[in-house]
């Protein structure tokens, strides 16, 4: 498996049109992109072309957002847009909700990181769309099916340090299923369901970084996935197998 | 980055000797392996050679076992050797369960696929230990410094499908930290830290698969960390620290 990252990207603004941006940044790279590669985008230049940015002066702050900034000691600003972005799941020691996606993430994804100067940049208004016009347009344009996965770093209940997760994707499934297939020993795999669109995000954030390296898209080229319609909503629990609810 | 699945590696017996298995191995093979390089290891491996592996008609199932398994749907045997490696966390959906070395996992890691015959691998005892002394094998035996993950695939509360883990490390830091470092707009990242010895499992999952393909290490090649004697345990977070503690 080979996890390329795409350097000397362009850097994003606001309302820029990103597909064709992405699109003449392989032609003039002259990269070579095949039938099956999978594309990771940082879900910040998505938001940023679309326009999921706030800056900070236009915001005014609630009590109830000042209450949670002022307990769990972080910018109230960014405890406003994620009030405002998705339902609250817990509010201390982190703030943790749930965007109407059913997505569950820290500060619903606001992140003043990468964010053009004194704005925060919120989640895209729907991955699972952005990522799908992505790769439509890699389908009409070159005719190739390339797979695309939106990403988040995102915290982790039990473990320390944030990994890079799916947060919206097309033309491939979440997940490999390895129910009725047979382990070493011949024994039936009964259960295994893996969500290899969050080992993909978390192998393309390795060769990203999170910093002023500016790789915020990173193709994957060698891994067997399944074509499917199915989108990033199919990872999210249901209320009832969901084990904090 | 490249993430290679080694192929072809013998099938590991009850107490077989792991390290010098893999160093003829790489012999054999005359698999080139570089300072710097990254040893993925699937821990079964590890839990086989080490005998940390149960034979079902060896456990004796207590009644709270018994009664665990009933509400969960899952095999008593399962539960009751599960019980025994950790302290329970929660008892459904699923159990999870904190062993002795305060990694969280759903039936404390106990597994039934690619266990020899009516057998179940447990977790290895201690898997930092482990990965220490297969790094430690391949500095003296080969002059060289490949840090080495133990990694188990694990659920996650939110999110549906298993994703790979890092369960024991050596000769890397799990971490990179990205404070005081500046983001695309020159912005001071300050608590930016990512889980890379989780993101190096999950990559090296995409090739390992679940079931007979029999890929139990990967070498992951071209990726940045900080040499370090940090081991797996500061990933889990301290109970003062924990979401749901």
């Amino acid at each position: 498996m080979l996890v390329i990252p795409l350097k000397d990207f362009p850097q994003i603004k606001i309302l820029d049109d990103l597909e064709l941006i992405i699109a003449n940044y392989f032609e003039e790279e002259s990269l070579e992109i095949n039938d099956g590669d999978i594309l990771v985008v940082a879900h910040t230049i998505v938001s940023i072309a679309e326009g999921s940015v706030v800056n900070k002066t236009d915001v005014t702050i609630s009590e109830r957002a000042m209450k949670i900034a002022k307990k769990n000691n972080v910018d109230p600003i960014k405890v406003e847009l994620a009030l405002r972005d998705g339902e609250i799941i817990r509010d201390t020691p982190v703030l943790i909700t749930q965007n109407e996606h059913g997505l569950i993430t820290d500060y619903s994804g606001v992140d003043e990181s990468n964010a053009p100067p004194e704005c925060f940049v919120l989640l895209p208004t729907n991955p699972d769309r952005s990522a799908r016009k992505l790769h439509e347009y890699f389908l009409e344009k070159f005719g190739i099916h390339v797979p695309v996965i939106i990403s988040d770093t995102q915290g982790r209940p039990w473990r320390k340090g944030s990994i890079n997760l799916a947060i919206g994707i097309a033309g491939m499934s979440p997940f490999m299923k390895y129910a009725g297939s047979t382990d070493l020993y011949g024994n039936e795999l009964h259960s295994s369901v893996v969500c290899i669109a969050d080992e993909l995000a978390s192998a393309a954030e390795l060769v990203m970084g999170q910093a002023d390296e500016g790789v915020p898209l990173v193709l994957i080229r060698g891994v067997e996935y399944i074509k499917s319609d199915e989108d990033a909503s199919e990872i999210i629990r249901n209320k009832s197998e969901n084990l904090f609810q």
